[in-house]
């Protein structure tokens, strides 16, 4: 049972985490790299404790959560990686130059600081990699902030057993008390994001609670950067060509893509442009899912659904096998080019599960049409005929205008962490468009850039003295 | 006299504007740095002209308007520079990968895309480096966005001769129909933040109107980035060892800093931590300042120093001369820290004109109590001892926790342009810490990341192909 945070103790832990920023953001990249493999450490050593604990909460397979949690450290230490490279900072020295063509010009060298207490809001659908220990915590660390988590409901004692494995791998790698600390319950959640000490929030969720705290964090006198991920339908054009040359492969792979954990991915395809809806769905191999993450997850499924089949010239295809009696039977909708763009908003409603909605489409302008009336989402993909198919590639940057990525022949679900992920895109899949949460460039989230001018070394950033190493724009030149 | 855009242009405006988009961003960053080198090009060949026209407006004298001019163009050709070089792109490639240690990872390659029409609030203070062609205009136009520009009622007739001269220069150099419009009046700014077609602002202004367009730009459906710079008092502390060595220096600099273009710098030295209020008082030479820029200016200049005198403990030091009856004679106000600290909003207090406040200390541990209340600025000075003022050195990183950048033996008010300049601070100095609105960094404002997973070379962004060449991070490894 989830507990709630009091308010005493919020303040307690509030301060506590402010009176740890600055030490924080005075430890050295390599200090911080340490504490990031330290903490993925020991989650790869507590995983035979966390794994089950994250199954009884979850109803995730094992095999699963195993993988995410395998992810979990990896993201860590390829931080911790990034951190010893240099390569997390955008640093800039322009020397004096007496010749500028503006006029003279000052010793002037820029180089990142971290914002202060970040606020990490827990998301329910990956209890490690969104978790305790996920992107967003790993991220702030990384940028030398500390972090306050707000515990998911979905997995109390996962929660809480993972915050004293990453407390206690923090501690003995030398973070100050209050690098790390877990609150729960709604109000302590709410009375954080409004408290004048948290100077970010991270939040993975729905589009209402999210932009309620966005809301809240806006209005705060001191307003404070808000990265909030709220959903998306990740829309797929599947394209004549592909259709005609690949029909079976591609209803196998959205068959596999939409029901992946039970279609509890933020990145789930959940709009499918096709030329033959009908056909397309008899090509559907036989659909299962698993038990979904709570009772309220599923009832909130099927009641989209039923909003969703209730729109004008919206229908169920297609309702999938019921597995083990979970209450989570797969579902495919459908509807018309036509009757979307009638409503544009179906295009954009995320029944968070496992259903894909089907758009029929006649002709190519259609489709163009379609796309034009998306929101923003997380991905958008094109599946593609072979060599020529013009459609495709014209189709691919204009679902760059709608999608912080974008796929080739391929299915959206799987996002992999490296150095060119981008995980997020335009309103309502990420309140801060420009930023990611998934990747090494989520750490910049977290830091505020600032300039020393004419500064003496004594004074200056290690990284910003004559003698650093690593990555520098110096005088308009990458170097190191 | 400033004329009000019809509801009807405004819509027209932003039709135009937002059709020019997709044009715009498909642009190649060649064709965009031949675009700013045009107007640069334009600028400079219309001085003769737009020089006069500012000083009849802003009273503003020729010198200062031709450097800020020279400026204006040069910050032009610096982006042009910078985008040949491929220096404003964050591209990153990682190759698919069968042995990445979470999994299997595909070929997944980010870059940057252009956000959309960027609503431009000029400035009043600065007609032309951040007015109609400034830093926000030149920044979003590198960016691939359309400009609207909201003409600030200061200079009318120069903004609108500013105006023909850029979009004339942006046609000729291929730029399409709609990519820069100017628009007139209070209502047609506000509408145009709550626009759906806008997709970013940048401000520079007030804290009053500039919060209130914040609050509308978070409010909308889709809420918008707003990058708006609303005010800074730019303090300076003065160590007692500077202050025994350099006494009379100091006076004098921070007189000439203070009085600069009548104290109408956004990087004004308004707050001054003084061992010795009296004595600095009494060591400033002779102050004079020329008129403000209008007589609204100088009126809320002369209701701002007497609310601030106002408040306890704070009393007027020294009235500078009023020079040929401009009504803006200088005023150093003094206080202590005892004072400031039992009213902490007293730092934060801008009066945009020729005024300062001294802040007398007894100690350190005053100037560190004083530095721990200071809320967000611009810029902080230090003004240190020579080799071995360990007090001066102690306060850099402090300082830096409340500004965008940091000086030492230097006074703030002149910003160069350059890759390592940082415009911008916690709040309210920025409504966006993360970001610069001066020098080369300030272009990423107007670009969101994209991800292109799996995608053929044919349907990639150039930068993005495998013969790309320029900066990128390929495989975690800097190349180009």
């Amino acid at each position: 049972m989830g507990r709630e945070t009091t308010p005493e103790t919020l303040d307690a832990v509030l301060a506590a985490s402010a009176a740890s920023a600055r030490v924080l953001a005075r430890t050295t990249p390599d200090r911080r790299a340490a504490m990031l493999d330290a903490l993925a450490a020991a989650l790869d050593a507590a995983a035979g404790e966390l794994v089950p604990l994250a199954r009884a909460e979850t109803h995730l397979p094992d095999s699963r959560l195993s993988g995410e949690l395998r992810r979990t450290s990896f993201q860590a230490r390829l931080l911790a990686t990034r951190l010893r490279e240099g390569l997390l900072a955008d640093v800039r020295v322009d020397h004096a130059d007496p010749d500028w063509p503006m006029g003279p010009r000052p010793d002037l060298r820029r180089t990142t600081v971290p914002l202060g207490p970040v606020l990490v809001f827990a998301a329910g659908n990956f209890p490690f990699a969104f978790g305790v220990a996920g992107g967003d915590t790993v991220s702030a660390l990384a940028a030398g902030c500390p972090v306050v988590l707000k515990a998911h409901p979905g997995y109390p004692g996962l929660s809480r057993r993972t915050a004293e494995v990453v407390a206690a791998a923090l501690t003995a790698a030398g973070a100050p008390e209050g690098a790390f600390a877990l609150v729960e319950g709604v109000e302590a959640g709410v009375a954080a994001v409004r408290d004048e000490r948290v100077r970010a929030v991270a939040f993975t969720g729905s589009q209402r609670a999210g932009r309620h705290l966005f809301d809240l964090a806006c209005a705060r006198e001191t307003p404070i950067p808000f990265y909030g991920e709220l959903g998306s339908t990740n829309p797929v054009v599947v394209t004549p060509a592909a259709w005609r040359e690949r029909a079976g492969e591609i209803a196998r792979g959205l068959a596999a893509s939409f029901t992946l954990g039970s279609g509890q991915f933020c990145t789930k395809p959940g709009v499918v442009l096709v030329p033959d809806a009908a056909a397309l769905t008899a090509a559907l191999p036989p659909l299962t899912a698993g038990r979904m993450l709570t009772p309220e997850t599923t009832g909130r499924f099927h009641t989209s659904i039923a909003e969703l089949a209730a729109e004008p010239g919206v229908e169920i295809s297609l309702c999938g096998d019921e597995a083990e009696d979970t209450g989570a039977a797969p579902v495919v909708l459908r509807t018309t080019a036509a009757a979307a763009l009638a409503r544009p908003a179906v295009l954009g409603t995320e029944c968070f599960g496992p259903a894909a909605l089907l758009v029929e489409y006649t002709d190519e302008s259609e489709v163009y049409d379609v796309v034009a009336a998306l929101g923003g989402h997380l991905t958008a993909t094109v599946q593609a005929g072979s060599d020529g198919d013009e459609f495709a590639l014209a189709l691919v940057p204009l679902l760059a205008e709608h999608a912080g990525r974008v796929l080739w022949n391929d299915w959206p679900t799987g996002v992999t962490v490296s150095d060119a992920q981008q995980h997020g895109g335009p309103y309502p899949a990420s309140t801060a468009p420009a930023t990611t949460s998934v990747g090494t460039a989520a750490v910049a989230r977290f830091l505020r850039p600032v300039a020393f001018q004419n500064v003496p070394d004594a004074a200056l950033p290690a990284e910003l003295r004559d003698d650093a190493r690593g990555p520098r724009l110096v005088d308009g030149r990458r170097t190191g």
